[in-house]
């Protein structure tokens, strides 16, 4: 390639497909690297089958039951039991009535990863509709007994190189054990999400905060002291497999104060007698403690910030949380990092990957700040982002100005895990699509597509996580 | 077309112009739906000519008018009249200023609308100029005359099946009871507006709101009865062919207050002591109200949300409103609608339409709420976004997370009777210009292709407006 | 072309790369104007040879420094001085460092202006690395010796008509006077950037003030007395070339107070006892003032909002401000700048452009404002958007809503003399491109295509710089 060619940003002639593909060829063979979501460890420490095609696709999937309830479909009539309660619906009619409803997912990604389950675990090549929702039922649950659906058998065949769960601070963390007996905690590792004891707005608080005290054997009424508790817990973690932690906040803020206003904070968060302000200070006062001890210990600190949770009131009481009601909202994290950054935003060994549902800030600060920051890196799109036309405007936005390196390779942050080969498999191709763009464009040589679309695929993600 | 074909989300190598033509071929001649405008009425129920060019094509359209204004015109030269005062400038005279700088317009949602009424109602083809500007006044003047070109023969010409102007809520309906005699009202229907009474920075509201009391008979100085009169005055505007209400707010906030503090609103409001927030809870509380109704009389809300009205006062103060000087604010609707949809978010017989002017909150906000709850629709995009590439960035933002069927389809909005066809044409080619990447994407199928294109032309808007 | 083209919008059958270059074509060899950047007036005043590939490709600019430093490189390394020191690491070693990690910057703009500046001025056909670092350094330093290398040269040869640097309010303007006397300062000229005495939030800013009296001979203590201050010192700017003012200001906000409030405000920031809050409202109150300046003597202001400077602290206390460490911030443009355009929106005299570093307020806020206020202009993308898809997204959300005619053509906005002819080739390549798309898809006539890329390319920016 000429340095300057003549066409460079030109629309190009030849369509990209050839090159699209090329790329594509050399990593769709690559392993999974999937270092976050939400799969339950129990699938694999049991690794029992599955038992019926609703309660895989349909009841856990919360982007599926949103867009159906979005068309008066109640959560009951999807299958989902009530609170204490046991579903009134059976199975195969829940599924009857989302297969009469499946034209509904046109256009959305969660139909391209339903379709690809479908095929991928199944062979079901034709479009689910109410003529044949039973045929397919049976079809998928017939195969479900088979052992080479089994959920270990589900991540050799995906070629799932080593996944992470998400536990909160207080769980027993059983599974992991189990799965550490195995010699299987390197390739299935948890993460830290301590969202339970960081945050005052926890409803529990207070007997999670008392009971981290026990576990841990530390004074948690002391400010030292619950600090220590942490990283007793965090290498329990680690002991688990875990090399991260992450934190779901509702905004990004972070601060920075003086110890005796710490430790008022947590006297007044242990009273209850803080008012929202005081316990938003003590959630951003423990972004940035968190951050002192992952420079410490080196586990890499991930950020969710910017899901309004539990939006219906009503769903909320009757059926509980992540049911579809939690809505994005806007984003700043320029201010709210500030005091983080300027104590560890180039501490050697500490490394924050932030996630945001407010696109807008992808160009404006956070590819900026990443490309600034040497511990800063900006994770995948996340969730309704986490789709073909996200994954465009995530690349659209942030690789001229973070580059590839700043980037945090790709998160399914599922809890489908049939969902993860094809969320993986959206996230390579729209990659290869970004990549021939730039090629056709005389943006990038194929040498160097060829490196970023590997390091894209697994290297970034593996080298984010340090796994 | 098989479940995963292996070219999937890449660049296709054909272009999809083949595919968007024959999906556009199914379309072309369906009806207009037109539910949300600003026609005059007066227009179909007195069904008079046109008179000339420019009082059809110049004086009455604001995006052409602030075009010519931004680059120094006067309103003024423009043909405009001061408040009270006739046009000091000839019809001709502004004509040949407005083709002499034609040019201006390139690359503007205007050109397109003008240059297909030039071409669809008086079958001209050349571009308007200087040269050319006087024959074109005639050829359009000298047209006008004719019957095919009455207000009620473009409607038959350009196939609308139904149009709704929008009223406030002191209009006498005269020109709708006119029409609903000569059997005209399930065609060409009213929209309840209530701004002038639900609004305390309205100017006149006062006055209006004693005037409402008055037309219904209720008493407006007593919360339960101001509501009455609503509830009275929705049910004359439905008897005159409204399917819907409209509210034009400066942003999107709702309330949900006790009856006591309602009543203190009220009184403030009528004693005109109330603050600008007093004003604004006011505001915010009416919302809910209308919910109520809504849910109770069926009547569909529509809620446009953020314009930030008459921001060039001596414009106001010379000329008065509409007239290009309105701007969009920044919006946000999570926790401005969760009064409101706490409350009637998941009624059954209530349906909201939202339309925002802050393209940000179409993935972040709107299309994950519209996802969600059951009386939430999408409105299309609007004013300024009304144009290809606003439904272009429209469509990328909302439809993987909200589908077509959480869309109301297209209202044209258009207080100019001739860009009426022009701009359901360029929706419905947007429509198809989207579908067609869909597939040559193999993303959707043809045939789920064809129902999106037929839903979102056509049978979203009669649906979402119970039409 | 028929004024309605059956495939108006719709995917066009052939890719418009013809069409791109033929309009290219015509504008590729039109002459450059350069009317905002940050070139050293020193180097065409004294016009002495550059000495090393170091010092003018790497350690002046502040893009490839941040993304090295992202990656964990210290500014030492990459061979700058800190404060009042010298550098501690050879130029030679620092190139090395910078060519070893050449793959960073793949996607990036810098990668584009780099590659461009070695073709362009050094021949250098080969992709920098590792292995060939050394070799390169010596063909840069080497032909740096060469006459048609010197600063004047390198202007004539990227065929600039025009340039202007930027100064503050107290500079002397030595360089600039030593220019003027040879006849070069319609050529290169000077820009008022009064942010020294302007904004309380500066440093130095007491010290500045007085010494602004100093210089003028006016008595800064009184307010109109500092206004007049300003005005001299603007007449010296103009007789040194200038034509414009500029304006770097974390926000948009303007103010417009009386003259009692404007002195009180005087008097606290000459005492230092202005809070936050006041500080502010003086800034804001200088802009209004500066814009009824321009309206008086007819130079062009120039707005640069959004930038929060100097976000790290340690980089601002070892090497000083500058180096990469500004990130943008969310902007509003509406609210803020009422009280100026209220009073000289439509100025005849008076010309605002205003410059964002918020993407989301192209469409929603300075698109429609810039469409309707006479005195107002877009400036093109800035800093971190001023790439080629940062182009892509202005071009998609301004032109619909300002047309051409309301932007102010392109800025370089550069310090580093050799991107300049690779920001303008971007620039034109990219609006070629938009241009053909327009054509292709039949939304614009060829001939009017040729006009807009001729305006985009060189007339906007004569015209709205007054040149």
């Amino acid at each position: 390639m000429p340095r300057l060619h003549p066409d460079r940003l030109f629309p190009p002639q030849d369509p990209s497909l050839s090159l699209a593909r090329s790329l594509h060829e050399e990593i769709a063979g690559l392993p999974i690297v999937s270092p976050h979501g939400h799969s339950d460890p129990e699938w694999f420490a049991e690794n029992r089958n599955f038992t019926d095609a609703t309660s895989l696709f349909l009841t856990p999937d919360h982007y599926v039951l949103r867009m159906l309830r979005s068309q008066g479909f109640s959560y009951e009539a999807l299958g989902l039991a009530r609170k204490g309660q046991q579903p009134t619906v059976p199975g195969i009619a829940a599924w009857k009535l989302f297969a009469a409803n499946y034209h509904l997912f046109a256009g959305t990604p969660s139909r391209l990863w339903i379709d690809h389950a479908f095929h991928w675990a199944f062979g079901i090549e034709d479009e689910l509709n109410a003529a044949n929702a039973e045929a397919i039922y049976a079809t998928i649950t017939r195969r479900l007994g088979d052992d080479d659906l089994k959920p270990l058998a589900i991540l050799d065949r995906a070629n799932v190189e080593v996944i992470a769960t998400t536990e909160f601070a207080l769980d027993p963390l059983l599974h992991h054990r189990n799965l550490k007996s195995k010699g299987l905690n390197q390739r299935i590792r948890t993460t830290y999400r301590p969202d339970d004891v960081t945050d005052p707005e926890n409803p529990g608080f207070i007997a999670n905060l008392l009971r981290f005290g026990e576990v841990t054997g530390e004074d948690v009424t002391n400010w030292n002291g619950m600090i220590a508790a942490h990283a007793a817990r965090r290498a329990f973690f680690r002991d688990n497999g875990a090399t991260a932690t992450d934190h779901g906040v509702p905004d990004a803020l972070t601060d920075d104060l003086a110890l005796h206003e710490k430790q008022r904070l947590l006297d007044g968060a242990l009273k209850g007698t803080l008012d929202a302000n005081g316990k938003r200070q003590f959630r951003a006062q423990m972004m940035t403690e968190m951050a002192a001890l992952s420079a410490d210990d080196g586990m890499v600190m991930q950020l969710h910030a910017g899901s309004n949770r539990n939006t219906d009131p009503q769903l909320m009481a009757e059926y509980g949380p992540n049911l579809g009601a939690d809505i994005p909202t806007r984003g700043e994290f320029v201010h709210a990092l500030q005091p983080l950054l300027s104590r560890f935003g180039a501490a050697k060994s500490f490394r924050l990957i932030v996630f945001t549902l407010d696109e807008t800030v992808y160009a404006r600060e956070l590819a900026p700040m990443a490309g600034y920051w040497p511990s800063l890196l900006i994770g995948p799109p996340w969730w309704f982002h986490d789709s073909p036309q996200g994954i465009r405007r995530y690349l659209d936005q942030v690789v001229e100005t973070a580059g590839f390196h700043n980037l945090a390779g790709f998160n399914d942050d599922t809890r489908a895990l049939l969902s993860i080969p094809a969320r993986h498999d959206v996230w390579r191709r729209e990659i290869c699509r970004f990549l021939s763009q730039m090629v056709a464009e005389h943006r990038m040589s194929l040498p160097s597509a060829r490196e970023a679309a590997r390091h894209m695929a697994y290297g970034a993600a593996k080298a984010a996580y340090n796994l």
